[in-house]
């Protein structure tokens, strides 16, 4: 099922044949995809009888702690000295869902530009850069989870595959896909996912941890700020929600309670595009979510507002106040509702 | 892939060539799955050359009229004598998502009880009743959509399946098995899933289309429900939300804009049981969710609210006001839960 040029699949073996100690790397900011598949690799790879760590910049969010193995992960930020023993004591440095060194922060960075361990990049994202010795990449993958599956497909391991090295696959797959909902989705994701519940994972159990751990503030902030703070910009289909220190506050906010709220106020039919404002500590964090291959927002907030990102998904900033962020997205919205 | 008794196949083959004209029948209070099975399997007799029509006992939700083919349906609320003729004039009835002529309402079961054609039920509940002619029941299948994709690979048609076909049916697999969610959801339904892309379908669409119909309204009245009538019992773990008249009233309430609010209220984290009450015309409206196994909700709702359901999952309501019903709701809940 794999689509892997069959030359790198045999020098990837060749170099697993020599590499007792490997480390698994990934990106700044872990998400589902980066956690599933730095966990699903490395009960594999432990299986397979390897010695294996991983290392990550900054610590697991908790939404993800319930995955067997999170406990392993090694971070930069509560262990740096311990991260700088183990990447230059390491023979293989598999580098997951980032596609550049910069991404791993400036913590781990020079760590692998120092490393005379091999690098091999699994990943899913566009450009890849050349700093890397064996490269994996597949922008059409919907997630570096699934890239996983295919690599241990193609390494002819198919049969080792379990419950735990599933679960945490299916949770990557299953978060950067939007529960198999983006474009990114293809036959082959489903045929992935059948092959995962078919090695004993349970989608349940996956789909409640993930989403089922709101907290009652979490809920209540998010249904105040739908209810009090959205506002329809009817002429330009764009929907606002902004959220100030006082509305963050009367409701307990940490960190994530805010997370995907930008994509709800986008589900109101005819809504095209999608703006969430919130107030940080002298700085609003804006957050642009479009719908449709010709309605880009990376535009807008590269321009006016010091940011970028993708054509439907991008962020910026504002340095003022909330109430002069929200006046200057209503002035240049014109410029991109043609 | 689909495990259907080959004799049977062979009966449905042989009745499908003596019968020119075709109707398709579902279930009262039409959902996505009905829905999704009826066009789905109409598209597909339609392209085998048959005369097929849909008759339902009411009309179609409006979050599922982007559905190509719906208009075709004709409704028994709206068109009851053409539904008669059309029921009595057929060679052949499928009997879609429904095991017992009862579900298909006082208006469509007599003609069914009349009708001299071929029953043919396809469906998925349990306890399937004898009052078909040939029954396709599997109450494994999370849906009677991904039944539907079984039956056209038995009958050796599956190229052709297309995306007038396969859009129906991914979407009453979709919503029937809560996007993947369930624990209905197997290893085939993914395959089926596979399938159905491969024919063409395109997930983000279907995903848009069902999910993305909010209105300001309805999204308010939700976010309003959860900041401000939502309340935990937390020695139950036990979640309360409440509406009354002039809540609803506030938020231009219409039909299915408190859909699923009940299970937002699960979603919190060590909440096993969720409780909505809604004020009606002279009567409060409730539903009760829990998880596990242990921990049904269906006994709760028989012996106080004259009402029952599944374990997970069940309906009631209270002669009286608003506040008294959740005043029986807090005094009994210490009984079922222990």
């Amino acid at each position: 099922m794999h689509t892997f040029n069959e030359q790198k699949v045999a020098q990837l073996n060749e170099l697993l044949k020599n590499s007792p100690k490997i480390v698994i790397v990934a990106h700044k900011s872990p998400d589902g995809d980066s956690i599933g598949s730095s966990i699903g690799l490395y009960h594999y790879l432990k299986k397979k009888g390897f010695t294996v760590e991983i290392c990550h910049p900054d610590p697991s969010p908790s939404f993800l702690h319930w995955i067997y193995g999170v406990e392993e992960i090694v971070n930069y930020e509560d262990s740096s000295s311990q991260v700088q023993e183990i990447i230059s004591n390491s023979d293989v440095v598999f580098c997951l869902d980032f596609n550049d060194f910069s991404r791993v922060g400036n913590g781990i960075k020079p760590l692998l530009q120092e490393s005379t361990a091999k690098k091999i990049m699994i990943d899913h994202h566009l450009n890849p850069s050349d700093e890397f010795d064996l490269q994996f990449s597949e922008i059409e993958s919907c997630s570096t989870a699934q890239l996983i599956y295919d690599l241990i497909d193609a390494l002819g391991d198919i049969d080792l595959l379990d419950e735990n090295i599933g679960e945490p696959l299916y949770c990557g797959i299953m978060t950067d896909s939007g529960s198999f909902r983006f474009p990114s989705t293809t036959p082959h994701t489903h045929e992935v996912i059948a092959g995962l519940m078919k090695a004993g994972v349970k989608n349940h159990k996956v789909h409640e941890n993930v989403f089922d751990t709101n907290t009652l503030d979490r809920l209540r902030l998010r249904g105040y700020a739908i209810s009090e703070k959205l506002e329809i910009l009817d002429e330009y289909q764009t929907a606002i929600i902004s959220l100030s220190k006082a509305d963050l506050k009367k409701f307990n906010y940490v960190k994530g309670d805010t997370e995907g709220l930008v994509n709800v106020a986008l589900s109101i039919s005819g809504i095209k595009k999608s703006i969430f404002l919130k107030e940080g500590d002298g700085i609003i964090k804006i957050s642009f979510r479009s719908k449709g291959s010709d309605n880009p927002v990376n535009v807008m907030a590269n321009e006016y507002f010091q940011g970028g990102g993708h054509a439907n998904a991008s962020g910026g900033m504002w340095s003022g106040s909330l109430e002069e962020a929200i006046q200057k997205v209503k002035k240049v919205i014109p410029e991109f509702c043609k």
